[in-house]
């Protein structure tokens, strides 16, 4: 087994034999490999990788820290490996089985006189362990925020009055996949005008026009990781009231930034964001919470809210992303990606944050 | 109620009081709206939609044939529902729930008193008012293969000799969104040469060179409906054993196109093209089946292969997707997606099969 292998193993509850691992994001976390199905089963002492013919060759080539299993039928590998181990109980990843999934698993177990164990329990597991990236990890998230800060770098260049949000939206992702990207995070956010009121807003039909605020939520994806990254600018010109807004943002902003380290608690980082936008007299007008892990999903754990009393520690990867939204006005957001570290944090964007008019 | 959630409340099995529906797709069938999270709870008189702030206007002006609830705590909403309506036992989508969001439920089912019914039940019921699309229906996967079909023709004339695959695929991606396309059906497969001879292959570094069979299995997603087809074309010159071959399944896909009509049997369809193959000398180069059904999703039933006793009825939408892989060598396949009707089928591809070398 690898690291990851040997630690999953290591937690593993004393009434279970074994896991099972189903989801593309921790069979590929644990085996490095790619695949649009398999089975990862983690006993105590040896991971196995079931693969259909599709995936044989490369899965034994490229998977790491497992013996790759190539079925022809399924329910008979399974089977024999339930058998061989001598598994009697069988942890089945809660959050990637579904009960149609978990019926069919079932019927083979039954067979064995093996029971599943079907609950919250290994991917609360898992959960700890990805929680801290290794500088693998970091290395492919910062490549995936470099990719979408050049790309929309190039498109800022090319906006101009009359283009329409989904246009804008559609060249974002069209540059980001020209970079390298293996695709987008997310559907980027790309709205702009009274939209820009709504955090989860959708590309549409509005075209930019002077006055507008433009707000680009947006990330690509690089290697199965993926990064996050919020800039709102104006376009054409800015009001006063706007530029208060967006000052009180990017203070939030900066003051949430300050307030991560390792040792910190999450809600103490959304506390020194929020509580600045509030006593600048936009109480109420930051309904969301500021911030969330990445990693090979674009939301993991820590949650940075209120109601987290997750401890950073260094190695963490979170979101910092405060926002004033005044429906039918407009709104903010700004958001960076930072490593959490003993000091600090290390911010993995680099696009500047002083408001911009475009 | 609708029509669609009318003939849902009367197939629900007598034991079950009501449905439990999240899955995107199906709630998209049964409301006609779209959103990321929500709850479609069925009973046999009613039919609710619980989503929450996000989505509760647009819910309320656009779901159909339901009752809309915004909900600011999902667990007292639906106990609410659940008390008024004296549901004792609740159906799971079975296809739809993981074990944790299981878990979750049943938590406030058992407040209740209430039984959760966890099987394929439900999914079987949904599949079979899903499998015989309305012309709504049909007419949105129409245009899903039109959006595809200009894209690829589009595509056609940019290639040249050195091109990657995966920029061909970029390309051709973009433009199926430049026109009108929400996104791609699946991760289009454009491949050349060798690569050709596997039918799920990726888009990689490979360039296009003289003698090439270059193969496109694409599909765009329009509101919500896809579309599925496959073209192979020789690049620069052809070889008589690439005729063929090609020729061998142009024939094979005529005839499982002839045999498919309102009371044939999905296998039959399957061995049509299958024997033809076989008998012509290329007896298990055809490793996959003929075909599957196409609508909210890419796959979905029937599956036109030798296991499938399935009865074809008017309205049915399939693909018919023979081919012939030779590894180290090349491979074909041709695919059209058909609406099956009483007399034979309506061929919803429009491009020409005739081998072409561009």
């Amino acid at each position: 087994m690898n690291a990851s292998l040997e630690l999953l193993a290591s937690l593993l509850p004393e009434r279970a034999d074994a896991a099972l691992i189903i989801s593309n994001e921790n069979r590929r976390y644990f085996t490095g490999f790619v695949s649009s199905l398999g089975y990862l089963l983690v006993t105590k002492k040896q991971a196995y990788l079931l693969v259909d013919f599709r995936y044989a060759e490369a899965a034994k080539a490229n998977a790491k820290g497992c013996e790759v299993i190539a079925y022809s039928s399924f329910s008979e590998s399974m089977t024999e490996l339930i058998t061989d181990n001598e598994i009697k109980n069988i942890l089945l990843e809660g959050s990637a089985f579904t009960l149609n999934a978990a019926e069919d698993i079932d019927k083979i177990l039954k067979k064995c006189g093996t029971e599943s164990i079907k609950n919250a329990e290994l991917d609360k597991i898992i959960g700890k362990l990805r929680i801290v990236k290794t500088t693998t990890e970091v290395d492919k998230i910062m490549k995936a925020q470099r990719i979408t800060e050049q790309a929309l770098t190039e498109t800022l260049r090319l906006i101009k009055e009359g283009d329409r949000e989904k246009d804008i939206a559609l060249e974002l992702e069209y540059k980001m996949r020209k970079l390298g990207a293996e695709g987008i995070s997310f559907d980027l956010i790309v709205i702009s005008g009274e939209k820009t009121s709504m955090p989860h807003g959708v590309p549409g039909e509005n075209r930019i026009k002077k006055g507008d605020f433009i707000t680009f939520d947006i990330g690509a994806l690089y290697q199965g990781y993926h990064s996050d990254m919020t800039r709102t600018y104006a376009f054409g010109q800015v009001s006063e009231k706007q530029k208060r807004v967006y000052n009180t943002v990017f203070e939030a902003q900066k003051l949430g930034l300050e307030a991560v380290k390792s040792g910190a608690l999450c809600k103490d980082v959304d506390s020194a964001a929020r509580d600045y936008i509030d006593q600048a007299g936009f109480d109420g007008c930051f309904g969301h919470s500021t911030g969330h892990g990445v990693g090979l999903e674009i939301h993991e754990q820590p949650i940075v809210s209120q109601r987290s009393d997750t401890v950073l520690q260094s190695g963490m990867i979170i979101t910092v992303e405060p926002g004033i939204y005044l429906p039918g006005e407009f709104g903010v957001r700004i958001e960076d990606m930072v490593v959490v570290t003993a000091d600090g944090c290390i911010n993995l964007a680099a696009l500047p944050k002083e408001l911009i008019v475009l």
